[in-house]
C-alpha cells in the first residue's frame, strides 16, 4: 500500500492506494472511531462493495443509501434523498459520510457532507479510475444545475481517500477508458514523461495491468496533491486541472447529461483545447496529432458531437472560470506545459467553433 | 456611523452601524467595484429599500430578486429560484450577492453565495432588529429541512454588514419585539450590565428611541464579533449564542414553521432554559423571574405552545448540538453567565418537559 498526503495544514489527509484495501478492516478506524456512518453508493457499485466497506465500520451504527447510477443522479433531488436519510436516522454533526462509487457519488456525497449541519466529515472510497485519478482528491464537491455542470457546490476536504485497485477489475470498459482521459490530462499539464509513458504502455494499460494502473493513480494523485496543496480554492494554478473541461462541460451539456461520460467529454474537450492552442499559434501541429493519437488508441472520442456552434459557445460561457464576461481557457504551449488564459482573440474562438461544427 | 470589525484574519470584515447609511452612495464601492450584483429581498422590504440599495451599486450590472416573506421561504425551492436567476443572467464566480432583509433573507442568500460556483462574495444589509443584532453577523448561513431548522447550511462570511437604524422605523411591531429577544440573549450569556440596562430602558426601547436601539445593536455586535473571532466554526464558546435556541427551534417546529417568529420562539425558549437551569439547581428562582419579567414587559411570549412532550423532545433531539445522541443545552448559572453542557440528568429533562406541557 502506498500512502500519499495532501498537505493542507489542519485539513491534511492521506490517500491510500493499493490492492485488497477493502479487506483491511482496521484502515478506517482512526478516522471513524465509533461515530455514526452513512455509506452512500449506487445501484451498480453497492452489490459489489457495500458489504466489505460496511464491515470496515464495525464499531459504528451504519446506515446505507443506494442511488441510481449516472450523471443525472447528480442533482438537487438526489441531494435531498441524502438529507432525508440523515434526518430519518437523526444523524448529528459528529457523523461520517462515506462516498462509495465514482465521481458522481463522490461529488454529491461530498456536497451533502459540506452542507449537512454546516459541515460534517466524509471519506472517499473511489471505485472508478476517473474518481481515483481525479475527482476523489482535492475537496471539490458539487451537483449540477440544469444550466450547467457543478454550478452548485463547495470546497470540502475528505478525512481520507481509499483507492483500492481491485475495484478497477469490475469497471465496465467504457468507464475504464473514460478514466484514462483524466490520467492523460496530468501528463499534458505537468508531466511530459507520464504522457510518453502512457503512449508506450497503452496496450498493457488497456488490459488493466494492475501495476501500471497503480502507477497511473499514484502519479496522478501526486500531481493533484501538489497542485491542491498550493492552491486549494483555485485562485491560480489549480485551474490547470481543468484542461479540456470548458470544452468538455459544454459537450456534456449540449449532448444532454448522461449521454457522454465525463471522461469522454474531457477527451474530446482536450483535443479541442489542443487544436485551438495550435490555431492561435501556441502549440505545434505534431503535438496536436500525438494527443489525438493517444486518445484514439485508448478508444476515446476526439471530436465533439454535432451541435450548434452558438449553443456550444453559450454553454461554454457558463463555465466557472469566466471572469468579467470573458471565457478563460486552459491551453497548451507544449505537452507538459499548460496555462490558464483569457489572452486570445475572442473572434478566434468563435471562428474555431464555427469550423468545428461544420462537419 | 460606528464601524466594528469581525477579526477573522483574511476573512476580516466590517459592520457599519448608523442612520442614513443607505444614502451613503459610496459606502459599498470598495467591496463591489464594478462587479455584477444580485440583490435579493422580500416582498415587504423590496418596495421600501430596493431602490436605494441598487443606487449604491451604480457601477455594476444590477439584477434583483424578490422572495415571498416569512420562514417558509427558507427552503430548497427558494434556493433554486436564486440559482436560476444567477444562471439566467450568467453570473460568474466574481459576482456579489446582497441580502436585503431580515434573518430569512440573510440566511438563504448567504447559503446561495456559499454554494454558487463553490462560493461567491456577499453583503448583508439587515433590515430587522433580529438580523442586525444577530443573524447578519458571523457567517452562519442555512435553509430549513422539513425535519428541522437550519439543518442544511454552511459557514460563509460576508464582505461587510450594513445596519441602517432607519430601517427599524418601518419594522412591524411584532418583528421589532422578536428582535429584542435576541438582544436580551447577549445580556444573559455575557453582559449582566446590558441586561440591567434593558430592564431600565425598556419603555424607551419599546418606543424605538434611535439612540437606544443603536446602543443595543452595537453592544450585541461587539459581543458577537468577539465570540465569532474566537470560535468561527462553533467548536466551543460560540455555542453559547444558542441560548434558548434548542428549546426555541423545537417550539418553531412543533408549532409549524412561520406560526411563531424566530425571536418569539427564542424568548419562550430562553425562559425554558432558565427555568430548567433552576430546576436542576444552577440558577436561583429570582433570576428566572427577572428574565420572565423582562420578556413580559417587552410583550414577548414566555411559555411554549401546547404540544405533546414526546414530540417536543423529538424535535429537540434534531438539534445540531447533539453529540453522541445526547442533547447539549446552553444553560444559565446566573444572569451574564451561560455554559454549554450535556452534564444534566436526562430524566430531569424528560420530567421537566412533561410538567411544562401539562397546562
Amino acid at each position: 500500500m502506498i500512502t500519499l498526503n495532501v498537505e493542507l495544514g489542519v485539513r491534511r489527509y492521506p490517500i491510500f492506494i493499493g490492492t485488497g484495501l477493502m479487506h483491511h478492516r482496521q484502515i478506517l478506524d482512526p478516522f471513524i472511531g465509533g461515530r455514526d456512518v452513512l455509506i452512500v453508493s449506487n445501484e451498480i457499485v453497492a452489490p459489489l462493495y457495500m458489504q466489505p466497506v460496511a464491515a470496515m465500520c464495525s464499531r459504528s451504527r451504519v446506515e446505507t443509501l443506494v442511488l441510481a447510477d449516472g450523471e443525472v443522479t447528480k442533482q438537487m433531488a438526489t441531494l435531498m434523498q441524502i438529507y432525508d436519510k440523515l434526518v430519518l436516522h437523526r444523524f448529528g454533526r459528529d457523523c461520517v459520510l462515506i462516498a462509495l462509487g465514482g465521481g458522481v457519488v463522490g461529488d454529491i456525497v461530498g456536497f451533502a457532507a459540506a452542507t449537512w449541519q454546516r459541515g460534517v466529515d466524509f471519506i472517499q472510497v473511489p471505485t472508478t479510475l476517473l474518481a481515483q485519478v481525479d475527482s476523489s482528491v482535492g475537496g471539490k464537491t458539487a451537483i449540477n444545475h440544469p444550466g450547467g455542470k457543478n454550478l452548485i457546490g463547495a470546497f470540502h476536504q475528505p478525512l481520507c481517500v481509499l483507492s483500492d485497485m481491485d475495484t478497477l477489475n469490475t469497471l465496465p470498459d467504457r468507464e475504464f477508458r473514460a478514466g484514462l482521459a483524466e490520467a492523460i490530462k496530468y501528463g499534458l499539464i505537468a508531466d511530459a514523461e507520464l504522457f510518453a509513458w502512457l503512449e508506450q504502455e497503452h496496450a498493457k494499460i488497456t488490459r488493466r495491468d494492475t501495476e501500471r494502473l497503480q502507477h497511473i493513480v499514484r502519479r496522478a494523485c501526486e500531481i493533484k496533491a501538489q497542485v491542491v496543496a498550493a492552491d486549494e480554492r483555485e485562485q491560480g494554478q489549480r485551474a490547470l486541472l481543468n484542461l479540456g473541461h470548458t470544452f468538455g462541460h459544454a459537450i456534456e451539456r449540449c449532448a444532454g447529461y448522461g449521454e457522454w461520460l465525463h471522461g469522454e467529454a474531457v477527451a474530446a474537450g482536450t483535443c479541442m483545447a489542443a487544436s485551438f492552442s495550435a490555431r492561435i499559434g501556441w502549440l505545434d501541429q505534431a503535438s496536436v496529432q500525438r494527443i489525438r493519437d493517444l486518445f484514439v488508441r485508448l478508444a476515446l472520442p476526439v471530436d465533439p458531437p454535432r451541435v450548434n456552434a452558438a449553443d456550444f459557445l453559450a454553454a461554454m460561457s457558463l463555465d466557472k472560470k469566466v471572469q468579467a464576461g470573458t471565457i478563460r481557457l486552459v491551453l497548451l504551449r507544449s505537452i507538459g506545459d499548460a496555462l490558464l488564459t483569457a489572452d486570445y482573440p475572442a473572434h478566434d474562438l468563435v471562428d474555431y467553433l464555427s469550423e468545428q461544427f461544420v462537419h
